[in-house]
């Protein structure tokens, strides 16, 4: 039997306004659907195509079960939201490919981009990533403090803005909490923050503060909290507040 | 007179494919076409649209610009390559709107993300930011190398995966040879560096390497360098070679 193909795609934050063209094409070429429920429930389903839904955690058995279907011959599109390569699914695909079964190898595989959160948060804010910036997730169970603290403080020390994914895990609800008592150790606390739940859906909401002020608990699974550099700096336009990171570019 | 419009907008970097599904719709509206020459060659020009095109840098005066024609009436957009929040157009209208003429800020702004280059450059190579990363931009002219050095030395105290936009300056050409040379002392020689040139265009080059055998000069202006963390892992399948930076999570 001839090996399928597996397409690892993204469908971005969340409205349709936000896919890759080639996202909608890709997908109805599909004869498998694999992915968390609600990442599914968002597209249509073609003819012929068979969804594959999952809880969501349990990454790696997802893309076990995407590679065998692949490997039988199916055409396999693996879905996350936002970008596949950003703690999502592309990782897991290839975490599972390179120690699975040898035939596995044989299918065809490709990674499609797609509008990934912070950058629709960022947008959403004005532009706090113009400039240098790091970006971590939250969300691993197996993740050590200890290594979460390392990299705090280094992106303090760096001077980097933050772009914090998946902030509060249900199995770790104090993190989040521990991740700002340590931020307010290490940068000033007229530092901008900015919390951008639900970016593009109806339920979208966000919140501009800084590191002194800001309310930890406003950080749901849904939200991307941003942290900004020393250079990053706010002003009212129109009734609202936008932030950004210039550039410090010679051209100013 | 009615102040206008402006609409921040990216094209990601470089085919239709990854263009937004609602960028032709924004950019068809548009009265004005702001940006780098070659960007705008990109786009098919509407009745009644005009162009102004402008030379690569000079951001603040091409945000200015956009800004006064928008505050009598127009409908701008301003096009940045990839994502228009990371390197691009959106620092530099906030920046002009911030310290410009106060009629500007009546303007109606509004940021529409996009696929970033490093989005696409990882996801040709496989999933090397599929955990904790920090971006840096070693394109501006008026950045101490004190500081550059500062973030790669956080970056990789951090044991972030590292992503470096605009690698050669024209006018700081050995920059990205010092990058290397600081890296190579702060990380193991085994550490996977991968370069991600024109990813999507005709003439993309993808070259997957290790930070002892890389050679810096690979990277040109279209090049995207990626610098793995200690877990980020290399393997071939199909004849080629993917990298991906595993999460650790518990769902293995």
């Amino acid at each position: 039997m001839n090996s399928g193909r597996l397409d690892i795609i993204g469908l971005g934050p969340g409205p349709q306004e936000w896919l890759t063209l080639e996202t909608p094409q890709i997908l109805a070429q599909a004869s498998d659907l694999i992915g968390y429920g609600p990442y599914l429930d968002r597209l249509p389903l073609g003819a012929g195509q068979t969804r594959h839904a999952s809880d969501n955690g349990a990454e790696i058995p997802r893309a076990r079960h995407g590679l065998e279907l692949a490997a039988k011959g199916a055409h396999v599109a693996v879905v996350s939201g936002g970008d596949p390569g950003v703690f999502a699914m592309a990782a897991a695909v290839f975490e599972a490919l390179e120690h699975g079964e040898a035939k596995w190898r044989d299918i065809e595989i490709a990674v499609h981009p797609g509008v990934s959160a912070m950058l629709a948060a960022a947008a959403r804010l004005g532009a706090p990533l113009g400039h240098d910036f790091c970006v971590l997730s939250l969300s691993d169970n197996l993740k050590p403090w200890g290594l979460i603290e390392t990299r705090l403080r280094a992106a303090a020390a760096g001077d980097f803005v933050i772009a914090i994914y998946n902030p509060a895990s249900k199995a770790r609800p104090a993190l989040i909490h521990d991740a700002f008592a340590l931020l307010r150790e290490l940068k000033p606390p007229e530092t901008i923050v900015g919390f951008a739940r639900a970016v593009g859906r109806k339920d979208e909401k966000l919140t501009l503060t800084t590191l002194s002020e800001a309310n930890p608990a406003l950080a749901d699974m849904s939200t991307l909290v941003l942290i900004g550099a020393h250079a990053t700096r706010g002003f009212e336009a129109r009734g609202r507040r936008w932030i950004y990171t210039p550039r410090g570019s010679e051209a100013r």
